[in-house]
């Protein structure tokens, strides 16, 4: 059989949700986990153990793979260009991949090709931050050029007092810093898109994110209300990023709505939990979308199977046995689609998501958050 | 935690299906396989090897299980009694069971229970064969008891001297058959329910099976243009027939469609080809509720999510590289939904099905056709 083999490094729920979808295509998928209890490495067959760091590691995978692409954006740039230049297919490459991994250097190329972005500086003192705010007003967003998700290696920096601490702390640990401003935004947006190395593109319907304390807690397909010029600057931002960039696979873009336009908050490279709700809310699924992407398959279409669609993470809190709440759940609810990803619990961690579809968003958005809620035990 | 373990005896695409479905539900699954080889084994991590003949195998297996269940019905029912006996969870269990094993016992129970099937009898002779086509009129269908499918232990008998030599071969192998009434059907349909333990039960929506030389080519959810009384009454059937029998699971019926109503024409308590189209075309899969009701957790939504669904079966013919057809077909259709088993091409095999989904029942099916037509090489 010439069914081609996937392999993903990272074995983390994206991975999990990936193998899901690459058993209906009949390819063969490959994951590289850390231990034999990832996430995904608890459901797939082809499991390799090995660090994405270690090159020797990257290469043995890769020695098995027609395609290697990623759960996350941790593997060093310099050993997939050692790769590529070893003949492997690495997808997204390297060249694009960089710019997920680094800040800084994504709002450079960003702001290079015209995309609507916050007003940002590369910033070394605290002299530099002082001066940015002289422009933009306090308080002002430092973050981490590198290694930041879910809020961490991000700070909203009221004061030059608060800079001088912080830019102290991050030179001692060699953590290299840019500021934005603090953008005066109505509510976050995410735009994913994919894209061949034929050149094919795609767009979602520009879903609504709802963060707390910089986690995302809930995604809405579509925006409702959003404006369609945003909506489509949306899109066209994502795609043109992809097209900028070169991106193979799914890119997700994060994006603030202003009364002014969307600006682009950041980039993944890669199946994204603003992304989730298409596993049953669009005909093609974003895991699906980015191993088609991936193997220079034509794309699937991404349109809606419903008016709406919530999607609710489950955080993990303090009730250890999730699965107690599914009798409940889905008793109370027999339209919803639970989707947990065999995680220990642990507070704040994402273990888990549900998604409803519907006409009616309130009745939609209950529903969801409602299980989302059972289900971590912050409700009984 | 405290995810529950389902055992799945048998390794095929079922299983492949079903293991697909257990990975959102975060529960572990373990496939009892044949080979390494088997479609559902070549995707899942927990994949035991053994024969579903040896009560070894299977004791040894149901230990690492909290509930055992199956992809096909060949496992002997005293080998479950046995298992059942030593308290391993059974579903659906021996009782059941043997009545999708064993086409007489089939008939018996269901005339009893008065659920609605062709005339039939219970032969041994040629005498019997030919005393049975007086009453019915020739030709009669013979059935062997046990072990057919797709077609397989099934003849259709013109006369008495074919009955006479059907009987001696069968007698010699020892075969033991029923005989029915040829029924003059509209059409071939298929009612699926799931059941569980505790008793709840749903009914999807009645869809037409298109059968060619005994084998299902084509699924169209729901039947077009069925008499709603018809459609009324091949779900009670189905549902009846699981309470009766104490069926846990899903539980297909396929049933003739006359002008006088419908009939029963086989039993199977699995997942099933005429289910396919859930996976995208119902709230929730049949994998995922047979799941749902072996855990004895409630049942989910088993209602459509388009107007029209088709899945087309994708039958081995004589090009051995399928996947060369998914280009075309996917550039063609960016709707279509593509479901490979990993199964070796032989003629007339079921090595995958397509699906797609719309509110124009011809354009639906001509696309499910052309993709099933191509994938298999029968247009180019």
């Amino acid at each position: 059989m010439k069914y081609p083999v996937v392999g993903m490094v990272g074995g983390g729920q994206l991975a999990r949700m990936t193998h899901q979808a690459s058993i209906g295509l009949g390819i063969t998928f490959r994951v590289l986990a850390q231990t034999p209890d990832d996430s995904a490495a608890q459901v797939a067959r082809h499991v390799h153990l090995g660090d994405h760091r270690d090159l020797d590691a990257l290469r043995a995978f890769a020695a098995e793979c027609d395609v290697v692409t990623f759960d996350h954006e941790h593997v060093p740039a310099a050993h997939l260009r050692a790769l590529r230049a070893e003949g492997v297919v690495v997808r997204p490459g390297p060249d694009a991949l960089v710019h997920a991994q680094d800040k800084g250097l994504m709002r450079e190329r960003l702001t290079r090709a015209g995309v609507p972005c916050p007003r940002w500086r590369h910033v070394a003192t605290a002299g530099d931050v002082a001066a940015f705010a002289e422009e933009v007003g306090w308080p002002v967003v430092l973050k981490a050029r590198r290694g930041g998700y879910d809020g961490k290696g991000v700070w909203v920096v009221p004061s030059s007092e608060e800079a001088r601490r912080l830019v102290e702390e991050a030179t001692a640990r060699k953590i290299r810093l840019i500021a934005e401003e603090k953008v005066e935004f109505t509510r976050e947006l995410a735009a994913l898109v994919a894209r061949s190395p034929h050149g094919q593109g795609v767009a979602y319907p520009v879903v609504e994110t709802v963060q707390v304390d910089g986690v995302c807690r809930e995604v809405i397909a579509p925006a409702p209300g959003l404006d369609p010029e945003h909506a489509a600057a949306a899109q066209q931002a994502a795609l043109k990023i992809a097209g900028e960039l070169d991106v193979t696979g799914v890119l997700a873009v994060e994006l603030f709505d202003t009364p002014a336009g969307v600006l682009v908050n950041e980039l993944a490279m890669r199946p994204h939990n603003s992304g989730h709700w298409t596993i049953e809310g669009a005909r093609t699924s974003q895991f699906e979308q980015h191993l088609r992407a991936v193997l220079d398959l034509p794309l699937g279409d991404p349109s809606l199977t419903a008016p709406y669609v919530v999607m609710a993470n489950v955080l993990g809190l303090d009730e250890p046995d999730i699965y107690g709440g599914y009798e409940h759940c889905m008793a109370r609810d027999p339209g919803l689609k639970i989707h947990m990803y065999g995680k220990e619990v642990r507070p704040g961690r994402k273990i888990g998501h549900v998604t409803v579809l519907g006409d009616d968003l309130e009745d939609v958005r209950e529903r969801a958050r409602h299980a989302a809620a059972y289900l971590r035990g912050e409700i009984t």
